[in-house]
């Protein structure tokens, strides 16, 4: 048993979805939070700076004394080496396998399709993974760059005819590829969720990275015995921001499906 | 006559509109260009943030010994204090007040609308700097965060079918105020030129704040006698951004109008 938090990181608010996931499966787990608002989004850039970034991201959680880190981040969990994950001396979570073991799972005879950003999509992080798991599996990348302003401009829902459109235009081109399986390879994602489950049709199975990811934190806190020991109370959230947002309890309610409970703190993630 | 560069800074390559001018006006000049493709988009950070990157990216350039900066981001013209831009010993020209003062010469009797990021509206500085020449003048601001990343992922061209309809969701809220002259407050924005003017229609002016930055620039160099005088060479420009980015020349050339020439580096702005 292990009374300390657990750490998350996403470039942004996004990675709030695997938060939602994680309190729902670990309701006695204290979780802090942090999104780099300040520098978001990572994955329009480079890897180098993507890992010098992610680099920050780890220390600072490090600093807050956590049990594991998930890194709820499509880019950074498709670009940081393992190398450099393994170097912090506590287990280091990216979505990238547990979605490559699911979508493995439920994959038939068609290809695996990977939606993310540029970043995750460039890497073929993704394609390694699945056919580490799955060798003679096809993998089908397709960047949607402007997924995720679209979520963080709240265009959002199933009659929304700009981000239709827009998800047509992505997916489309995917579709024509005999895919059964589609990774949302973003924590964004999730939110669009109706739009693109309408447009891949029923015969197509979605895995939301962020889920999958909760559902292996869980299961590794449990088999190496590192869960809370205290089920008499509820588990806390601290959340912290490189960046003032004005609407921040609005933007991250979006995300976690509820209202904030926990305090929020800017921090200069630049001196991490 | 003074043979030192003009320096050029934006968020990212969007200012690179600004430049497509400045070499029409000064052929002769040299121009420092830098982007700061690393931490873009500035338009959603905060005030403080917005300002601490705007410092940086002056020193940077001021450490090219060039003879004036021009502000090229909307956001940073609207949000760095007069103060703090005239403490670096050089003339700092921000998109601003040209682009007021343009407004105000072809304003009649209708508001004088403002488009630009959600940071540039909500320091309300056109309003001031509108107001500041024009005291009865009415003045509407409207964000539009989604016109930055559709024109960066090349959602383009009058028949664009998602830039229409976002397009028309901002524009219309402001149409319905009785204006007669929009200024494009972001350097990006001159990319969606034909969208914008279609749906505004022919009765409202369009100012693009980079072109009347542009000349006021030029003036500003005649006037204060600081033109270079070798006129026998065409003016040399060279580009910095602060991330590595593959498809650079792709993407400045959409700006620029023309073909990339010039040496490109990318550098570090977090040492500055």
């Amino acid at each position: 048993m292990d009374n300390r938090s657990i750490g998350v990181f996403d470039s942004g608010l996004g990675g709030l979805t695997t938060v939602k996931e994680l309190k729902e499966l670990l309701p006695h787990e204290d979780i802090v939070y942090f999104g780099d608002t300040s520098r978001v989004p990572y994955g329009s850039r480079s890897r180098d700076t993507i890992i010098k970034y992610a680099k920050q991201d780890i220390r600072f959680l490090t600093g807050h004394n956590v049990k594991m880190i998930i890194i709820a981040c499509g880019t950074v969990s498709s670009v940081l080496p393992e190398e450099v994950a393994g170097s912090f001396g506590i287990p280091i979570i990216r979505v990238l396998n547990p979605a490559a073991q699911a979508a493995c799972a439920v994959n038939r005879d068609g290809a695996i399709g990977v939606i993310g950003t540029q970043a995750t999509v460039r890497s073929g992080a993704y394609g390694k993974a699945i056919r580490s798991i799955k060798p003679t599996a096809r993998v089908i990348g397709k960047a949607c760059p402007l997924f995720v302003p679209l979520v963080e401009n709240g265009f959002l829902g199933p009659d929304n005819q700009v981000t239709r459109l827009v998800a047509e235009g992505y997916l489309n081109d995917i579709k024509k590829e005999n895919i059964d399986t589609v990774i949302m390879g973003c924590t964004h994602y999730p939110l669009l969720y109706d739009v693109i489950s309408d447009i891949l049709g029923s015969e197509i199975t979605l895995i939301d990275a962020g889920r999958e990811t909760a559902h292996f934190a869980a299961a590794t806190l449990k088999s190496m015995g590192l869960m809370n020991e205290d089920t008499a109370r509820a588990g806390r959230a601290e959340y912290y921001v490189s960046d003032r947002i004005d609407d921040f309890s609005e933007i991250a309610a979006r995300f976690l499906g509820s209202s904030i409970k926990g305090d929020v703190s800017t921090i200069d993630i630049e001196a991490y």
